[in-house]
């Protein structure tokens, strides 16, 4: 297998955990195999997610409609909207700061 | 430090190589820094974006304006678009197949 970049390895992470999360390898994410994946991969996430309300709300964060199957897409949305919240829970604890405008 | 998990960590891998191709620490990148994180970390595209057409082409795909500088949230835009190739790319390599809906 040919090298690939720390930022490629990041990105082939991100789609292939959600891939990984279809029981069935669908195009799309059932409530129920999201909230595995956020289970096991967000433990954070997951408490929210735990509740009707907060697994409510965050469907409504990646834009999902009634019924609808969650694509990358609403999952990627969604990963950015906790990207500035996680990373400043990771620079704090690696000692760096950061002033950059992540959303 | 706390143990994360590949999610958290690919995501943090993200934003973190974004930031670190800030000279100055700044919020937003410079055309340049852009091109400097492209070639280090996205080979195949730096090729494209060595040129003026394709680099063009590339912060239009992102969505940033004239003069602009390029924030995250432009960043993460253009990942989302080229994970649907890379991820088809990969796939082929290491022989799964894969039929998400990317994009």
């Amino acid at each position: 297998m040919a090298q690939y970049s720390d930022l490629e390895k990041a990105i082939n992470t991100l789609v292939t955990q959600f891939h990984a999360a279809s029981a069935d390898n669908g195009p799309v994410l059932k409530t129920d195999e999201l909230k595995g994946l956020l289970s096991s991969q967000m433990p954070n996430l997951a408490k929210t997610a735990g509740t009707e309300q907060g697994l409510s709300t965050i469907l409504q964060t990646m834009g999902v409609g009634d019924g609808e199957g969650i694509s990358f897409k609403h999952f990627w949305n969604f990963i950015q909207s906790v990207a500035s919240s996680q990373h400043g829970l990771l620079a704090g604890q690696t000692g760096t700061s950061c002033n950059c405008i992540l959303l």
